[in-house]
């Protein structure tokens, strides 16, 4: 089946195999997780399952971390709406990072690239989008002495004066073939993406040493890195590493991502125990048009949004996912008992997310970083 | 005779007749001086020499000087080395502009642009230039209540946040057929008008009212006005209007303009004595090979530099001008005559300007914009 990854839309289903190959990371492989479980204790639940899966020198990071070397973290958010579940699964990746290392954290709110993408996204919206965004950043729980948040339009002194350094080195036959821009994209989107690059030079530029950094993020963002690696041995610094995982599937069914454009395909985290329950509700699964098919055939969780999220998000514990897979796969649970298990995990989640997510808002200027 | 005008290159002897057909911009008639000489009280030497010949809506700031109505002028220099006479000229019809219509002025050093435009140039050495070229602005004389200059480098977080706007509704397409822009133009060159574009709203912006702006410029800057314009009315703001001068003919010959890159083609505001008397000595006259033929058959004034600098600049008596154009062409005066004549008035203006350019140092700061 064919599909297409770009940083701005995801349709079909996705083959990661695939993508990593079209461009050209390197897979997770089973001598790299003892290697980062030796390193940093335990395995996160995303590396065990695979849901981090591919990676670009972050064998460079590891050493480093081996070494007691500095380097530092970089993940960002384009805020055109609110924060779903989806954004928020390498944002707990990236936490764990943090814990296990004490690096520090530059979080890029990138409200100028969806002004320019969104026709009918004004600069004001997609700026207050910027500053929902950061709560739900601060809500994941980051350390405040080593975390440090910016809007490109509140930091755009900076982040201009590096992306030039980046854009004088980056044609448009580059970036057309990176990202398919075409000759009606308009020129700020073209320049964008040197935007997205700058934070790659940050820490080295604020921190006054030589950093490379480490991206933990959606595989759909690669093409940027892709791009300022080309560029940053060029301009004096480390080439950007990164670690990469896939998409949370949307609600709606296995084919794309979450969307903020829709909002059913999507847990946000804004809302409410009715919104919740009606969204799982509505989801799609694996299940059978009857439950006497249901019984009798069994289900498939591979298909199935419900199964997905409790896999990715919300059932930690190895041994019950299993149960539940088999389960399923035998007609021995049906749609509504697994509907019923994510709804309270998710009400669970958001309820605590919530809370941290209104305190946030007493301490979001001590994260930011400004002009 | 072929040739050819961008904002970065002037290739062949002009025919400004034909740019202003090329480019569509509307010629400064009889009417229009009548009309100028009328509300300003006098004719400035440039536009009676049709020095300024060409403009966009000029008629239309007119109006709004009639009203008392507020403009406000917005003029540049890309910092890309020291002064020279040919970027001042334009800069001494603005404070002619300013001094008559009391119009606040907003100059932008486009430091960026000129670190993105040549290969070999380091940002610190443009925003090094940037400043230099800022005391040269000051030297001119303009109002301190009332002059606002700005290096993009500095004030990239304003420039910026107007620039996405402008950005937003321009494409790849558009650049590539105003400025003739290829696929291997770098990103930061393509996206770079939009910050040229920016200070037309500045004023709108800072002074929290709708303003138009006048820009008097060099006729080469016009392709930036002609983009502005077709967006400006979409953005909300009042399309930028321009007035227009011809580019001061190099010493090396009346083909092209004076060039930072070819030293001895322009006299430079830094130049000591010594400099000038070398360069008039050597530049480029409409004299004959012998002094006998030069006594017979007479000189060109057309093409010769030194002629061309006393028409532009040094000789602003009209009788004076037109004697000496018929003692030419009679071969009643030799060239070394007039040189002399040249030199001593250079040297004049330059000791002048040299006492004010070093005065500057001291209020610069009173001067700059920055975020």
């Amino acid at each position: 089946m064919e599909f297409k990854v770009t940083p701005w839309e995801v349709e079909g289903i996705v083959d990661y195999q695939k993508l990593i190959e079209e461009f050209g990371t390197t897979p997770i492989d089973e001598k790299m997780l003892e290697r980062i479980k030796k390193d940093f204790g335990e395995l996160h639940l995303f590396l065990k399952r695979k849901i981090f899966f591919s990676h670009r020198d972050f064998d460079m990071i590891l050493d480093r971390i081996e070494k007691n070397q500095k380097f530092a973290l970089y993940t960002g958010r384009g805020p055109s709406g609110h924060t779903h579940l989806g954004h928020i699964m390498p944002w707990i990746f990236t936490k764990y990072l943090q814990d296990k290392t004490k690096a520090n954290l530059y979080f890029q709110l990138t409200d100028d690239e969806k002004f320019l993408h969104e026709r009918e996204m004004t600069i004001e919206e997609t700026h207050r989008f910027a500053y929902e965004n950061a709560l739900d950043v601060i809500a994941v729980g980051f350390d405040p002495e080593r975390t440090f948040i910016f809007s490109d339009i509140d930091y755009a002194k900076t982040l201009y004066n590096i992306a030039i350094k980046v854009a004088k080195k980056v044609t448009f036959s580059t970036v057309k073939a990176v990202f398919g821009f075409e000759n009606s994209t308009n020129i700020g989107m073209i320049f964008y993406p040197s935007i997205q690059a700058a934070p790659c030079f940050l820490p080295s530029i604020l921190e006054n040493e030589k950093i490379p950094v480490l991206i933990p993020a959606a595989i759909d963002q690669d093409p940027y890195w892709r791009v300022t690696r080309d560029v940053a041995e060029k301009i004096g610094y480390y080439k950007p590493t990164a670690i990469h995982c896939t998409l949370l599937p949307s609600l709606q069914g296995a084919s794309g991502k979450m969307s903020a454009s829709d909002p059913d395909s999507a847990i946000f985290t804004v809302d409410t125990e009715e919104d919740v329950r009606r969204k799982v509700r509505n989801a799609f699964t694996g299940g059978r048009t009857s439950l006497k098919e249901q019984r009798e055939l069994g289900g498939d969780p591979e298909v199935c949004s419900v199964f997905l999220y409790l896999y990715y998000l919300f059932e930690e514990d190895d041994t019950k996912i299993e149960e539940r897979r088999k389960s399923c796969l035998n007609g021995d649970i049906i749609c509504g008992e697994c509907k019923a298990y994510l709804t309270e995990k998710i009400i669970r989640f958001l309820k605590e997310h919530q809370k941290r997510r209104e305190k946030a808002k007493d301490v979001i200027e001590d994260f930011l970083l400004k002009d």
